[in-house]
């Protein structure tokens, strides 16, 4: 398994979160069909479907369709104030259709800003209760002009459909590794558009693979609703094949790395990812389960059981531009983060791909200086004794996996991986590969 | 289940600990008989026994019952030294009887007084040696004149039995809760009129209750010769039902909460206690094993082998006033005190009573909106998500109960219980009660 | 099972390194035989074994057998610069014989010496690839003459044997203990006279017992390709019956206190070392499985997997005398620490042999006032109550061992020993003995 960290790839998917950037999405519509259409550009094999409005999925009912042209609100002198061509952002999720003329007091109750962050627009969605409203710096607001505003709120929301993709990888066993993200969020950089960029960039890897241990199933779905209805089409296939997933997302900026574990917090997954992060940076912060607030809330949920951890940058809520125009391709993400973003699940995968259980073939310890490995010499206290080496072998019982001996010996995994293919080679040990189950 | 846990029941438990005070309580005889009838007026269905004088009971013999009339000690000066109608304590418990003249010298022998505790009587006993004696205070012992004094004990020491009482309420189980306690310390306070006193509230709560999980049975009797008087009778039936077990002792002072788990220390019971104790004080003093001192020295003996538990206020040994005339209801005791040493016992009951195995009836995360239970208009970092509840639910998979619940999301059992009836109530999940077995 | 752990043994163990230290030993050859030969006038039954040259042992060969006659160097003035009837050390072990005239600047490359340890001779070998050379102090290196030196070292180097003895305790069953140590190391006290006379000692020590529970296995033979010989040849038998083995090595001085535990950490035998450990020394240094050098190299291997542990004195490697002339008799080994070596592994031998399974025979606790063992009179906190007794008789439920007594209730093995041989004594517990598997 050859590893493509380098910096391109970085540049390469920062470079497609440009392009996706101007997409209205949302948890339906067209801003999120163009959004999957782009995607299949670069993954030929994704399937695209639908789920109709109004289908019950769970405890969920799949909501209308919402389809934003444009929306623009006017100030009294004429002077447009909110532009969705400037910045998606600028309308509240799901606004109805309006167009008419209101009071600055009318309008207030259909405005929304951040007092504390006053050059910020925020994010607001109203899915499942029909209003309008507009979204906008606080210092922009506080000026406002008395007087009546024109506003032209041009969408449509009514029956139509929800939109996922899915990409299916086989690989040499039925078991699966999942990896999901979300595609729903408009206009923002870490939450969301670094998850979506960083997961075809894993499967364009993985597709290159010579080979699979695991097969892999890619879901690009919007957060909550989509992950729900995708559970509910695929729970039986789901429950019976998936034996780690990944939820991608903040995985864009260069400031930390942050893990939030499974719901039991022990599962084979999150050794993994704690090996992974443990090697990759000099620390990082491990969250409780309670600050859960991704997908993991649908596919975790108590019968649905898949052990899944999300391995991001710096976490949702955690970053002062969530949810704000702030979060954008300048001043959080950049090809440095999502590089990152992309190397620790790329590690994470790379354990579970070549995880073994080696075992000795000899009885007592190898005889490594007429394998040219060992100096003939013996003296003093620092012999030229390949220790680590050694180290790696005496645990190579048949009961202990390449992971545990790198836990055991405090190694990267893919350097005890490549100790024990060497002792491979020379015969002095056998190896069999390490199922998750 | 509703509380009593108002300050009602801490005067209560106040005033009638002040009706039993008077009795010359010892391990047999009629001070510790009227202590058990007076009792029976408050718990009529309370069974009275008595075992004869020289059955053997375990590794023990009962032994000859003693009565006392009264002890009185004169000075050369005719003056009253000790008088048992002052206070019990003046007499070495199980003293044979004896009248008659002796000088200060050889009076020297028969006392007993603390010198560190100048005006402390203490606590003394000679239950299996035949002997008399006075307990005085230091400071009186010292002024004591030279000459002859007459001494006049009024006691009987003969075959005769030991008295001891049972209270059972049945349940809907045959697994039973036991609640042991003693009655054998005359006039001391915390250790111990606090403990039957607290028996008596916990066994009237308990019989209002509309249905009890478990089956109770009450045990008054003197301490470690009683219980293993009950033991012997009761061994096969207490092995077969008794899932758990609370020793009420030293539950009376307001100063402090202590906990002395069970033998192996990591029973069900103890997780519970250890619950209760971290939610109801600030901190609480756990001790080891090696500290017990009390009847879980018969009940947990290796093979009785009960998971007992005793949840105390300040520990036997641990506070100044221990086993002197100074534990009394105006130092130690209180009725705050008291209440406290219920109402941990009542939580730990309550545990045991409700603890659940909930599980989630709804395929991913249920949609709360529609419930009226989230605010429709997502925005910011401050979501209006009702988290606890969704992180209760999230913990809903049929194997964690509420207990493990509520330690999961470090919210006290009664909150969770709480917020799972509700939950229930929406349909959300469904409720398997929990046994202890 | 009386202890001999008087000073005595320190001594007799001193002495015999003392008539060790002449033996010319290396991994083969006569200096060996002779050593071997000594043990056996301390232990009669001692079975010398030779196993030929070339023959093929694990992934090693037998090399061929060394015989040093002697080994001198002169300078160019004609004085004596090493010979080896003043030093073993002085020549490079498994040196080719040579007899001959170099210059100084030929001669450096078959120079060793320690220009950090000026005044030490360093312990240099050349077992698998044929060389010659001379080993001495850095201070006598520097100040070597220009000019000729003559060469003249007298030995054979050609198909014989390797050497190595052992010795068989039958004990009441097959369950075996194993003590290996090695006995190739020339004019070296720490590392290592002191593993093969401490060996002699326990050996003594065992023969003398009245009974064993286990039977003992002692092997005297060269480190690394001795013992790998040994596991060849022994393999099944060892796999079959060893259920705990020590290591001597390092067991001279009176530093400190060392352990190296097994490969997996938490055998038995480990946590009876880190037992004795903690009750024989203030503190001690417990070494990683990772810091191994010795024997368990071998014996501990992934396919031979015998749980060894070497309870030590200062470790091989980090004392600063080690592998050098100044390893001696005089500066690092002491009767003292070759008496705290042998007493650290008889203690540990001693649990292993005495380890029980006790169980109450009372119901309830035992009355021990009527067994004169606890005062009649109860009074006040300090009662004369054996409270260690009592603690230990409270964990006597036939699952807990005695060591698992001592560990709860913090004492040393052989005080709670003897504490459950006074129950057993008194009938108020059984006994039955618990054996390693």
């Amino acid at each position: 398994m050859s590893s493509d960290s380098d910096l391109r790839a970085g540049e390469r998917m920062y470079s497609f979160a440009q392009d996706l950037w101007r997409y209205p999405r949302s948890i339906t519509g067209n801003g999120l069909r163009s959004t999957l259409n782009l995607l299949k550009t670069r993954l030929p094999e994704l399937q695209i479907h639908e789920v109709p409005s109004g289908w019950k999925v769970g405890d969920w009912t799949i909501p209308d369709e919402w389809n934003l042209q444009r929306a623009r609100l006017w100030d009294p002198s004429g002077q447009v104030v909110c532009d969705t061509e400037w910045n998606n952002l600028h309308v509240v999720g799901y606004s109805e259709p309006f167009s008419g003329v209101v009071t600055l007091d009318e309008l207030q109750a259909h405005l929304h800003s951040l007092p504390g962050q006053p050059d910020a627009i925020p994010y607001v969605t109203s899915y499942y209760e029909r209003r309008w409203g507009f979204c906008l710096a606080d210092e922009v607001r506080r000026n406002l002009l008395p007087g009546t505003y024109r506003v032209e709120i041009d969408s449509t929301l009514r029956p139509g459909s929800l939109t996922y993709a899915e990409l299916k990888l086989p690989g040499s066993t039925v078991h699966e590794i999942l990896v999901s993200t979300y595609v729903c969020h408009p206009s923002m950089a870490n939450n969301e558009l670094s998850g979506p960029v960083v997961a075809v960039e894993l499967a364009q890897y993985l597709s290159k693979l010579d080979e699979r241990r695991y097969s892999y199933r890619f879901v690009f779905a919007p957060e909550t609703i989509g992950a729900v209805a995708y559970i509910h089409k695929n729970l039986n296939e789901l429950k019976q094949h998936v034996v780690a997933a990944f939820n991608l997302t903040c995985v864009g900026d260069d400031r930390t790395y942050s893990l939030l574990p499974t719901r039991d917090g022990n599962r084979e997954i999150d050794r993994v990812a704690r090996h992974v992060l443990r090697h990759l940076a000099t620390n990082h912060h491990e969250y409780p389960w309670e600050s859960r607030g991704s997908d993991e809330r649908q596919y975790s949920a108590p019968l649905v059981d898949i052990p899944m951890v999300s391995i991001m940058r710096s976490k949702y809520w955690e970053y002062p531009e969530y949810h704000t125009s702030l979060d954008d391709l300048e001043r959080v993400v950049s090809p440095a983060g999502l590089q990152g973003g992309f190397e620790a699940t790329r590690r994470a995968i790379e354990i579970l791909e070549r995880d073994s259980l080696p075992k000795s073939t000899v009885i007592g310890e190898p005889m490594l200086s007429r394998r040219g490995l060992y100096s003939s010499l013996g003296a003093g206290r620092f012999s030229s004794l390949p220790q680590l080496l050694l180290d790696v072998w005496s645990y190579c019982d048949g009961t202990l996996s390449t992971l545990d001996i790198a836990d055991k010996v405090r190694h990267r995994f893919d350097e005890v991986d490549q100790l024990i293919r060497q002792l491979e080679t020379l015969q002095i040990v056998s190896v069999t590969p390490n199922y998750l189950r």
